[in-house]
């Protein structure tokens, strides 16, 4: 007697493995024995293996698989914890009710708690399909998000995964960038500092998507940054602070589902950006967080009224969600310090907190971790960046950091005679006299990706000059630096195409009648 | 030297084929060797054999494919006419400009012909993801289409296909119905009568997708309806007509890949369902089109509001292509006919070419086969129903169909003994007294299909009664047919839940606070 799982009659199966990735669940099902029973390539079928169930899309073979049999590809394997010739329960599955709802939200209503707990648990189970998921967020996009829908939403991204509870440690704080600025390594800086001064800061950063280093790529040239929850739990109890890589952990675990989507289609409507953002934050018990949006050409927020929006949503929100909120729009035309790249980064982090550094970093983490400071009471108002400062200078953030690298398992008495950095160098000149207009982040960051950041750890750009420098024809502008010859004249080929930096003003942009805002013309 | 296609440089990898089908074109890459490449899954590349190029997406293995090898999967390897040990040229793909249009739509502006053309040539070439293309229909359905959008997109469907030229013959006239009404076999009677009057009509029909059978499954009982281009017209000049299955041929190519997206999210927009239909009446030389819009609960279109929308669109767009149309809005809350499913469906044709059948089938099919007549001026206003009824009741049709059905390679002396209906049966009696209030098109569908209709042939439905009726309890209403006892009681599994024929007025729908309209509860 079948068992029915989701009011579908179960049939078993016997299972065969295939190691073929696709970042999604597929099952391979013998196309005749499919076909009799209605099921085509790209229908649902539900997987059951003993308490555990997982949704795959069907792809058919008449040779691969046998009838009765059942061919998993690795990530539905994987899910499921499947071995060849494990007899598995399948059933075809049924319609999501999501795509109610999405259709409705298409319509332009505005969904319910219910609703959208409803989307993010289907989205979870893998039974949307990446066109229902684009509909959905495309239907997002453009009918936007009500406070209430942002507010669901968030609460629905928390509840799919795991979150950190530090018990009665307090406050817990914590910081957020919106991101698109080179080399900003304000939080390898900013959590020490905070930590130092007695706040819980249970940092979870990003790898890079498209830039040359996340904050998670560069802290991991310091110690190990795939801690699970409880490492990280226990990293924190220990020294106030950690910088680990939020992919590692469960937390808030439908945002990586929603990103996938949003990066594809470059969408990114604010509602979900701004539950994307706090319900990592809310994941991890945050009471006070402090965003910074860098404005600016190449930063992620272009304009300052789309800043101005934003701050608002994530004030709002966040104090539905029982988060103080404070959002710093800062600077974001440029890259913040000298190195791009995790080595070349991490040298810079370094120099600040031994006293040094490049000073557009020092000043922005100060500034930062000054308002953390005063927003978490800690510090009275208008004193947040001096004690800030003084934590840093005095050695008391460093000693901090070197806590928090042992904790992580890295060797706290690095000195940046030991980073990677990368042997091989191709300098490039100024071909005239000028005054340096713009550090293109976008073009930057590409260009160091192609002499291997961020794999290679080593590789990535020097910059020597920043904007409103005056240069003289012949000048060192910066260096890009790699860990092969191959790598390198990659980069430089790019180089070419690509000029990181411009002597001269020019036009920013325009827009002609057919509606396409154009920046400088891309490769 | 790798020469550069589409603006990237291409490197030789050695073929592996594997006999999986997914619906898309799939490349499984070395894992290691990808990440090296900075290629992930779901990134596509370029890939190019001899003169033919396809994009795919890029799955990864460890084990099943070694560095230098790319393995394709059936539909990427059946469209190269890739053989294993083939040398490919492959290259990472450049991200579609179509990407940015459909951005563009999304935030609310017209696109132009140009534009539209670049997203349907893309679409083509395999180069946009599901997601994208999702994004692209839901920007549609929430914006809509300007007329303009509408006409570039029909003329776009047009070029993506190839088109069947009928040189001076002509009039050239078609007929199209938007669906959802069961037994609706209108086409397979309306085809003789217009060719036996002299006009040519090149008809193309749909296979059965949700329904129980479309007029290809049903036309497939009497004759081969995989008609390759050259052999359809062939057919055309030789008997004036044909019913071919759409499918078969390379016309409107766009449309079918269009239809997937719209299908999986039951999205529809007005202007792309209208540049849908007319491009393929103009793939095909149409000069004269009558539309046949049904309208009633389980239609495809339900309310009147909505079809007189869809017919001044239709007659619109037709213009600007020159095309000539009217639109009949019928009655769509009932089916037509009494038999539903392939060949139960072909009983009630043959009965009505040869001078019987059901009321219903006859005069709703001589009523469109009027129009046609009037619209292309081969019959005088007022005389068309006339015209085509005494074509129909002096045999002229039926030995027209006879023509058409050995021109298709069918045997022209079937008789309705002759069908392969099934011989498996489960009456259906009224359990009280009563008056037949409706029988479901949507219900009687999937019943229908639960019995093994469309592809069981002789599968299917038997309406004894119709809305209206007044029974008596006991009486027959209706017969599910199959053709193996297991599908006969799966079929009567789902009745207690369906009750396709309903014999008290129900509440037809409600909408509550939620925005959901809902019909009655479905399974």
């Amino acid at each position: 007697m079948m068992e029915k799982v989701d009011g579908a009659r179960m049939r078993a199966m016997k299972a065969r493995v295939f190691d073929i990735t696709t970042g999604i669940n597929i099952a391979l099902m013998n196309e005749d024995e499919a076909h009799e029973n209605d099921i085509f390539t790209s229908d649902r079928v539900l997987i059951k293996k003993g308490q555990k169930h997982a949704t795959a899309y069907v792809d058919l073979s008449s040779t691969m698989v046998r009838r009765g049999e059942i061919g998993l590809f690795a990530d539905a394997a994987a899910a499921l914890g499947v071995k060849r010739d494990d007899v598995l329960e399948v059933a075809q599955s049924k319609h999501p009710v999501s795509i109610e709802f999405i259709k409705k939200k298409m319509d332009g209503w505005a969904l319910d708690d219910k609703e959208i707990s409803t989307v993010i648990k289907e989205l979870m189970e893998n039974r949307l399909t990446e066109a229902e998921l684009a509909s959905f967020i495309t239907s997002l996009y453009i009918r936007g998000l009500t406070t209430e829908e942002t507010v669901s939403l968030t609460k629905a991204i928390v509840a799919s995964g795991e979150t950190l509870d530090l018990g009665s440690a307090g406050p817990v704080v914590d910081k957020h960038c919106t991101g698109g600025v080179a080399g900003n390594r304000t939080t390898m800086i900013l959590v020490p500092i905070v930590a130092a001064a007695g706040l819980y800061i249970p940092k979870t950063s990003s790898r890079a998507i498209t830039s040359a280093a996340g904050t998670a790529d560069t802290m991991e040239v310091l110690a190990k940054v795939d801690l699970a929850l409880p490492e990280m739990r226990e990293v924190v109890m220990k020294t106030h602070g950690c910088i680990a890589w939020g992919g590692a952990m469960n937390l808030a675990a439908a945002d990586d589902k929603l990103i996938r989507i949003r990066h594809s289609m470059r969408l990114d409507p604010k509602g979900v950006m701004v539950a994307s953002v706090l319900a990592k934050k809310k994941s991890v018990g945050a009471e006070y967080v402090v965003i910074d949006v860098p404005v600016g050409r190449g930063a992620k927020i272009e304009g300052m009224d789309r800043a101005n929006d934003l701050a608002r949503e994530f004030i709002i929100i966040g104090a539905k969600l029982g988060m103080k909120c404070e959002v710093l729009v800062t600077y974001g035309r440029d890259p913040v310090g000298e190195g791009i790249g995790p080595a070349l980064e991490c040298r810079d982090v370094l120099r600040v907190l031994q006293g040094g550094g490049p000073t557009d970093l020092v000043e922005k983490s100060c500034k930062l971790a000054g308002a953390v400071l005063e927003l978490s009471g800690k510090v009275e108002p208008g004193r947040g960046y001096d004690v800030a400062w003084g934590l840093l200078k005095n050695g008391t953030a460093y000693a901090k950091m070197k806590e928090i690298i042992e904790a992580q398992g890295g060797n706290p008495r690095v000195n940046e005679d030991d980073l990677p950095i990368g042997q091989y160098r191709h300098e490039v000149h100024a071909t005239s006299d000028g005054r340096v207009h713009l550090v293109d982040n976008r073009m930057v960051n590409r260009i160091a990706r192609a002499a291997g950041a961020p794999k290679a750890k080593g590789a990535g750009i020097m910059l020597h000059v920043e904007s409103g420098d005056k240069v003289k024809k012949g000048q060192l502008l910066y260096e890009v630096v790699a860990e092969s010859e191959t790598k390198l004249s990659e980069a430089v080929d790019l180089l070419e195409a690509l000029a990181p930096i411009e002597l001269e003003k020019l036009i920013l942009g325009k827009m002609g009648e057919r509606g396409v805002f154009e920046w400088k013309p891309e490769m």
